[in-house]
């Protein structure tokens, strides 16, 4: 009995958890981040609120953890590790796998409702935003980076681009049509992208 | 008499107009759009709601067109006409002095934060997203395609590229820069976007 103890807990804490994140990732989708409270993720997900205040110290804490674990179970069921880009050698096919991956979650309701109120509340309060982006976004950028630079290294991409700039020529325009709807998202228009980025618009 | 009452009339509507558009994105940026009110904006412009009603139906209205004189204003300001990309036959010079015109109004706070409001607000409700970006942003975008298609005839954009997937290359990059705050922006980095969109990331 001693010796199943501390599993069993381990495993009511993790279930209490996963619990936490999507009663949290459920009510900012419903309705929005200012009026997601602790008191409603606790009701929601059937734990005291002393529960969610014991691991967390504010729901911008329990908000931004919920976010990376659901990036990690969407890089996980798509396959791939949730914190790399692959390097098969080929910088195109490798951005255009990853940028595929990522048009898959932009369009999974799970992901898009919560997303994007987050996102919104990170427009007009600034601290919110600069936070989030530094500690969700900002991360996954830093991945284009490493991959970017392991394309100058091949010869792939010029030694003189800003790989930090040079990944906004596919992600930001991406990220632009899925926040503000200005047009639909596949992964025809992910490919091109990463085409146009790589060769230029200009004639070669 | 009676030849000057209509000058004096269109003079005070004009008049009420300018205050109440100035009084829309006054309030919009200081509350968000959801408190935003037609009462609201009588208030502050000092004029009554029936004034308002009188001309725009709602409050949606009023702001579109706010927000279509404001940049009209900025556009004027910058010394330039407000509905065309000037085409001096170097594609990269003149969509690097539009974009450098664009970070001035972005950086210009009479626009930054009416139009956060916004922006935020079309992230969680769709359908007024969608109206905004059909009404305000996509025809500022189609000047873009105009002159990406004018650069394809005097051959210096390939004959093969989508103008209006091209123009997201240097667009978005500026857009979510400055909506998330994931980066500066400045006329060094608009100038960046240009040249990385025209010659490509891979070595030429």
């Amino acid at each position: 009995m001693v010796k199943k103890s501390p599993p069993d807990a381990t495993r009511r804490s993790e279930r209490s958890r996963r619990a936490i994140y999507d009663a949290a990732l459920a009510l900012v989708a419903e309705v929005g981040y200012p009026r997601t409270t602790i008191e409603g993720i606790a009701a929601r997900a059937g734990v005291g609120k002393q529960t969610i205040y014991r691991w967390w110290p504010s729901k911008a804490e329990v908000l931004l953890e919920a976010f990376l674990d659901l990036g990690e179970q969407a890089a996980r069921q798509a396959g791939h590790q949730p914190h790399e880009i692959p390097d098969t050698g080929d910088v195109a096919a490798d951005l255009k796998a990853v940028l595929r991956a990522t048009v898959d979650e932009l369009l999974d309701p799970r992901f898009d409702a919560p997303s994007r109120a987050l996102a919104a509340e990170g427009l007009v309060d600034e601290r919110l935003g600069r936070e989030f982006v530094a500690r969700l976004l900002e991360p996954q950028l830093q991945l284009y980076v490493r991959r970017l630079r392991a394309a100058q290294r091949a010869g792939q991409v010029r030694p003189d681009v800003d790989p930090r700039i040079a990944l906004e020529l596919f992600v930001s325009p991406l990220a632009q049509r899925w926040l503000q709807h200005t047009g639909p998202i596949s992964h025809a228009y992910t490919d091109t992208l990463v085409d146009y980025a790589l060769y230029g618009l200009a004639p070669r």
